[in-house]
């Protein structure tokens, strides 16, 4: 007998380089994984050249998965100005494409999503990749932008903002 | 007789709260105004909210002067982080949105604008209002969005940068 699942959540992890994705199903508390990946522009392409890549893989997987909402994680303001710039303007693209859709987005802090995935707050990047592998049951250690997006997925499924940005 | 306009600038200032644009057209060093404006989404809008706004007002501004070439400036780096990433995220979508219809966005620093309405880099906000009034023969003073819009077209129609975004 088929499960019925009632939410699918696509979480995603905007990079100045590369923006992770991971599309997971909630029903109750089970959790299924459905698929990730990477989206990654060509080397050296125009930022306007990413930013046209990034629409258009992103609008494939949400035509491919039909996800009812998108998680991301605030942007970390730890690093240097100019690839904190680069990465708020490839995250303001994927909200507008997501938000075009009708697609709710939600935010989450990098603390809430590893607390929601490791138990606490501090975990490092190879924890939190092993966590999602063991919650989601995969085979292998997804790659670490991905395993990031899925993470805030799981994020989502647990703590479900109730405003959208 | 009517004159041929060879060039049609789209100037745009991406702002976190309003976004100014003008659209100019050049003909050797002649220039002439076409149009300007600001794109003001509703207060508390939520992010996702301003993002599609800005959208459909930029296709809007497109569709009806088709210009050849879009101009923005650079960051200005010296404001609170918040304002920043939100800027540079509404920046991302204007970038998207030109390029994806196909028309090449150019960068200037304030630097380059300045020098080129004004004729020095440390220009005052007003001055850049009155000198963009006068060069383009306005009636009156553009609003401060609006004249930076106008201020970054008319540097893009003297300087024409090679490479775009």
């Amino acid at each position: 007998m088929t499960k019925a699942y009632n939410l699918r959540i696509l979480g995603i992890d905007p990079g100045s380089i590369i923006t992770g994705y991971g599309v997971i199903d909630k029903n109750g508390n089970y959790l299924r994984h459905v698929l990730h990946g990477e989206i990654k522009p060509p080397k050296d392409s125009l930022l306007s050249q990413v930013l046209i890549c990034l629409y258009s893989q992103l609008c494939a997987v949400i035509a491919e998965t039909g996800p009812q909402a998108v998680a991301l994680e605030n942007i970390f303001y730890g690093k240097n100005v100019r690839s904190l710039i680069r990465q708020a303007q490839v995250r303001g693209v994927v909200i507008f494409t997501c938000a075009d859709l009708g697609i709710p987005v939600f935010e989450y802090s990098p603390l809430e999503v590893k607390k929601a995935v490791v138990g606490y707050g501090r975990a490092e990047k190879r924890q939190v990749q092993m966590m999602v592998k063991a919650i989601l049951k995969l085979d292998s250690l997804p790659p670490a932008d991905a395993a990031d997006a899925l993470a805030v997925a799981v994020c989502q499924a647990n703590f479900m903002k109730e405003q959208p940005v």
